[in-house]
């Protein structure tokens, strides 16, 4: 029975089987020292033996755990037998026993599939599994149903521009760029719904914070007042995400040494007519200065009209602005949201009558729809701002952009 | 405060609030019935004023609660005050208030986003939701991490045609027919990984049991002895599944009658060499008799290698022979999977030498990876057996093929 790397300091005295990869290698006069490298962590193996084994040779090695104060949890394992599973060709062009990798941000992703082995780079991998499973855990408690939308869409008609075009049996098709119309048409069917899978921008700019295809966590809400009672969800999604991180991935956040934020009860709000911005939206300066003013948490609330797509609901009150917001976290927005249009008549004038490209789309519209509204937040650039990261690309396990499409 | 339809019977001799849909209004002399549809379930109002809403009316209605044999779960709502919160615009081609639909399937594929919100049609979706779930939760227990890989890759390799080729920043690309070389890339980093997540196959022809894109359940797990090891998992998935639609969606298994597969604790296999079948791979007639012959669950191992991709492991004792299978449910193939190579030089050797356009891929066995295998099971079709549909467009929410493109 094979044990994991993490469970050796309950095995002291026993005979045990581990496997993974030689993580690192150094000999001590007459002592070999390797570091065993398995999904649970490191594990010191010491032999007075010599050993032939290369880094990433992939091994099971049996022996008895012993306590030593100088190894990894206080354990090691003495008297090694070795069995090789595979050897590699060569050795990898990225220095994994390094505590920190030293290789540049593009040498790390053209070796994505060795760099990511790195206890480092995976556990910002463990911190997104652990954010999406509390997400879809915090929206199941509030009675979402989760649902799978086609990517393959007819029109290019959500945003206009910025979309990828397919060859679809020889006749044109695109790349979704969100899962918004099928979740608002979801909304007439199950209220409350929710997806978590890829969307698709072909952002002709490179920049820190874009990527070509993401991992979008979006919900939606039927039966709701405005948007602060999907802000109100919101605030359960990134709660429940915190929470889930703190369960699932205690020792990425160790080992990352992530300041997790605390979710207030209350995120506080400023209304964008508030916020002194001159502009109809936001500049990535507006959004460092606003959470320096208020905190690491803000919903920026009431966006102006001007600048949000065409289903946003304005706010009844002030029309040129919307019921609209963003949640900015550490200086960044990183969730969009706001209550949309419901009312078939209303569509067809925000649309200015020009209605066939969205027949399919204003279906649901025609056969009465609640008031309902909802958000999109970035995984990648959720566990960019988690830990500090200069690149979105250093959050994103194969990133696709306007130079990257492999590996 | 909102109460949902199926809490009604909770609040007998109160004053509540519902909202939803008007699902059906007839009237009986002085009395008008309504049956209001919500996320819940139905629940009728009765009123003694004439009602003029006409069905999908998207309403609120406060009134009380009352004990009524005739009515569903017993109760209904009296003294009616209601709210309109929007009208439909027309009446949907699709009847909703039968208790059956009776439009034919391009029907109610084409008004999908009305058709959908029929009961029986949303507790499709509810399976679909609760099995994604159970998968999600049998792989977390045993220590699988979640991965989000590119579903837009550089070369259509992996299985030669059925790609969609994509304009990707005026360079070719196209779209990942599955996660396979990705998710193999990453045991090299979690070692037990999976993925739920769309799919894209260009098929190029019209059946029941294929779509153009759909939801893959994908897992890949190392250090396996063999594809014996893969199909334990297999087993936790669907037993997990099985496990989270009963606690998860009760209610649509009961207005649809489905009868739940219990997995046993062994599923039996048979060596396909043992399956009387005269060819390279099983015909949909040999998935049917197989089932007949051996039951509802049955695993196929040892496909020959004739007919599964490059990277499939060949059965060592048997090298014609592969360490593969497929998972057969009521008569069908729902999941794939299988041991892959490992070694660097036995890809080398499988592709003929021809390794360029697999360079990224080739990295991860460049540097070191265990006996690994996995598995793929197709979302649609497993709800599809579940029902016993005849078509897989039945238990898809928006289904892409040929000759479909929207809604």
């Amino acid at each position: 029975m094979r044990i994991l790397s993490n469970e050796l300091s309950a095995h002291v005295g026993e005979q045990v089987r581990l496997a993974g990869w030689v993580h690192s290698r150094r000999d001590l006069g007459a002592l070999s020292f390797l570091v065993l490298r398995d999904r649970g962590g490191l594990a010191q193996i010491v032999s007075s033996e010599p050993l032939e084994l290369v880094p990433e040779t992939v091994i099971e090695v049996e022996g008895q755990v012993v306590v030593a104060g100088q190894a990894p949890a206080g354990v090691e394992l003495q008297e090694p037998s070795f069995r090789v599973l595979a050897t590699p060709v060569e050795q990898p062009p990225v220095e994994l026993r390094r505590p920190i990798l030293k290789e540049s941000l593009p040498m790390l992703l053209d070796f994505a599939p060795v760099a990511l082995r790195h206890p480092r780079e995976r556990a910002k991998f463990e911190l997104a599994a652990a954010s999406v499973a509390g997400f879809r855990h915090a929206v199941d408690r509030l009675g979402f149903t989760e649902i799978s939308t086609p990517k393959i869409v007819e029109s290019a008609t959500e945003g206009g521009a910025n979309v990828f075009a397919i060859d679809y049996f020889d006749r044109p098709a695109f790349l979704a760029q969100s899962p918004q119309f099928y979740k608002q048409t979801m909304v007439g069917v199950f209220e409350r719904v929710y997806e978590t899978g890829p969307v698709f921008r072909a952002e002709p700019h490179d920049t820190a914070r874009h990527l070509a295809e993401y991992t979008s966590l979006d919900a939606e809400i039927g039966f709701i007042r405005d948007h602060f009672d999907v802000m109100q969800v919101v605030r359960e999604a990134v709660s429940g995400m915190v929470e889930a991180m703190r369960e699932r991935a205690g020792a990425a956040i160790e080992l990352l040494a992530v300041e997790l934020a605390e979710v207030p009860d209350e995120i506080p709000w400023v209304h964008f007519a508030d916020t002194g911005v001159d502009d109809v939206d936001l500049a990535p300066g507006d959004e460092r200065r606003l959470c320096e003013e208020h905190g690491e948490w803000l919903f920026v609330t009431g966006f102006p009209m001007a600048k949000r797509p065409f289903y946003t609901h304005p706010q009844p009150d002030r029309p040129a602005y919307s019921n609209s917001f963003d949640l900015l976290f550490r200086g960044m927005e990183i969730v969009t949201g706001g209550q949309r249009l419901h009312r078939f008549e209303d569509y067809v004038a925000a649309l200015d009558g020009e209605t066939e490209p969205y027949e399919s789309y204003l279906q649901a519209f025609r056969y009465g729809m609640p008031p309902h509204g909802g958000f999109a937040l970035g995984l990648e650039r959720w566990t960019a701002r988690l830990i500090d990261a200069r690149n979105i690309r250093e959050t994103t396990l194969f990133p696709r952009d306007l130079n990257r499409l492999s590996p």
